[in-house]
């Protein structure tokens, strides 16, 4: 049963993704009205530079007004791909004043003011979805929120940054440093002019913060992640990790605790055995592994940006929200019942790999070994290498709080045999 | 905004999968109720044995008749974990009769009658929800349908039957035959004692025709995938899939021809090369690789059976199902739309590895390659190894029509020079 009148779209940013979006719009538009049951239309487009030829869009659909156009009240959803803080919020809140409904791919936005956007849509009886927001094309949200809906989540553990994934494989395939890596990714168009949201974790932490309150029925919020960026990561720290049979990842980790009464989110490098499932995730590619009580282990792998991807998932959403509307209904909001607290970084526990230079005499690993069970931080193993008055000594820990790590890296500092703490690297996935 | 009045649900089967869903439900009560909005009740479980003592399950909630259970009037949600055609058939339609909507995990009468199925929920106005029929935890329904509805897939492949990937991984690992491998997959339970349905290709052949039914918006049937089983593969595949710097794998292929115009579905043995995300998919795991024209390849893992994982598919569907009662809509139903023929395995395009035993003695090769020539199969690279008369061809071909390569194959029979085909194994992935 095919309505004839159509919905109507409008997109705001007509960029790498927006443009991809126009297109499959159009290119596809037979197969979207058979699958929504009404043809969608591309009602008016919002771009900055007006000028600009856009191949497939027409002129007069173009506007710089991206105000008036979510004001028009005849737009059915509202797709926002303009990325960042403003505009694109008070945007989105006014489309849903207007009656739209919003589809965006916005993880700053979104890991901002999630909570708020969510509360403007559910106040207006309007759809809020965003799958593209996480790890491009690869259904994640969608997944979490409904599929796993009877379940009970414990880790989503994941590399959701396709940039550093690029710079950290091709430091561990041809042994570069992080400069050479990242000038190569630059080059390749894979790193940005200015690379700081990839590289000190902004982006992942956005990310983080997004999937762990879906995961955990709780607000999380940017502020929330704890973030370490991957710029010092050295090759000396992947020869490390080879001789631990691991590879290093830039991962997300989101974690419910042990007795399941808090939660915790961060974004740091970490070492992960070469037989997990994560570590062979090459190149620019995303990967998501999830962990709950009754599914086991899942992972969801794929293209984690790029106009074409991102697209898939928004063009995805766009469906699912023009349905809703069609059945004059709305997906499921926000879910943060739960309200668990997020604990700061210093609960959280993993294991780490430590390396030491220290000084070359009796004596040593004997002092080294006291300050960590003084911080109750128990050895796994220890290896000592030495040449010529200097040694080094590689530690590894069992599982153990951050905070104790901290307390006992501090005290190793102060140690007259200790030289200084060459790398510190948390080791998950075991 | 809680409702009180909880919505009630009817279970068909308590055996592994029944009973776990039965414990969630019970265990998870609050979860589930926030989740959807209402509280979920167990208000009966038919079973076949009632004597059999159900820990978590009330004795007064269990009856033998389940067609009674499914008729009396009250029941939102009917989850069939019953398996088989009938009752199962029966029992689901007569459900959409009174009034409720169905989650089942049946993965031989979704193959089978889907289409049927899916118009009777429709004219009752009621869910039909199968999640839990494809690769049991791993969510691949929802994402195909959902996630991916503003895309256009091309292909998907997967593993999705673990007992034939354990017994498969087993060969490869360990260098064991198949009966050996089979006799350990039985001994772990995860071979049943009748393994027909998995070792031939039934099971896989059943999840192909529904997976390609929703990636394609096209009935595709059972009797319209090609089946060919594992138990042909032998350590000497393995030893020549090495050679060639590949693993064998039972995979459901679902295709888009190159023209778009037409589909297929097949499940049979395959080289895959260990680059392959594929190859790396170890024990009775499963996963299913996706292609499509935006989102390029994306990738779905994790464990493809058992209680607790099928369990986790259920209630997730139970739970969208609930939300959609409480909303007064239905979720999507069947889509097929497309319309598009399934073509018959003849004209499926794929690549070959052909071991021939040849006379050693001058010519035959060229006689090899000129029936491969004559059949337009192109040859990529042939390797010969004599020794005592007996000679040795392997030949891997380009990519080949089926039609064209079994004419080859029976050519190559009647040669004089040739004594026998060993082995011929479809290579994918590349």
């Amino acid at each position: 049963m095919m309505r004839t009148r159509p919905l109507k779209v409008a997109l705001l940013g007509c960029g790498v993704v927006g443009s991809e979006v126009a297109r499959i719009m159009t290119t596809h538009a037979d197969d979207l009205a058979a699958r929504i049951g009404a043809p969608v239309e591309l009602a008016g487009v919002a771009v900055r530079r007006p000028s600009k030829v856009r191949e497939g869009i027409p002129a007069d659909l173009v506007t710089t007004d991206a105000t008036a156009l979510v004001k028009r009240g005849d737009i059915d959803v509202v797709v926002e791909v303009i990325g960042g803080i403003e505009p694109a919020r008070t945007l989105i809140t006014t489309a849903f004043e207007h009656g739209a409904s919003v589809v965006s791919a916005n993880k700053a936005l979104l890991a901002q003011d999630g909570a708020a956007l969510h509360a403007a849509a559910e106040e207006h009886g309007k759809d809020l979805y965003y799958e593209a927001a996480v790890a491009g094309a690869i259904p994640l949200i969608r997944p979490l929120r409904e599929s796993l809906a009877g379940d009970k989540i414990n880790r989503v553990m994941g590399i959701v940054n396709g940039t550093t994934n690029f710079i950290l494989d091709k430091m561990d395939s041809t042994g570069a440093g992080y400069q050479e890596a990242l000038d190569e990714a630059t080059a390749l168009g894979y790193a940005e002019a200015d690379p700081t949201a990839d590289v000190e974790g902004f982006d992942a932490a956005a990310k983080a913060a997004i999937l762990a309150g879906i995961a955990f029925h709780t607000r999380v919020r940017l502020d929330d992640v704890y973030r370490e960026g991957m710029t010092e990561v050295t090759s000396a720290d992947f020869a490390s990790a080879k001789e631990m049979g691991c590879t290093i990842k830039l991962l997300a980790i989101c974690e419910r605790a042990a007795d399941g009464g808090s939660v915790t989110a961060r974004v740091h490098p970490a070492m992960i055995p070469l037989s997990h499932p994560l570590a062979s995730v090459r190149g620019a590619y995303n990967a998501v592994f999830v962990e709950s009580d009754a599914s086991g282990q899942l992972m969801f792998y794929g293209p984690g940006a790029g106009g074409a991807p991102t697209a898939s998932a928004v063009l995805g959403d766009l469906v699912a929200v023009c349905r809703n509307k069609l059945s004059g209904t709305t997906g499921p909001g926000e879910s943060a019942y739960a309200a668990l607290p997020v604990s700061s970084m210093g609960e959280v526990v993993t294991r780490y790999h430590i390396s030491l230079d220290v000084a070359d005499k009796p004596g040593v690993l004997a002092q080294v070994a006291t300050v960590f069970a003084e911080h109750g931080v128990s050895i796994d193993t220890v290896r000592q290498q030495g040449k010529a008055g200097e040694a080094s000594l590689v530690v590894v820990t069992h599982r153990a709080s951050d905070a104790s790590l901290n307390g006992t890296v501090e005290a190793l500092r102060s140690l007259d045999t200790v030289r200084g703490v060459a790398s510190i690297m948390r080791v998950e996935g075991e």
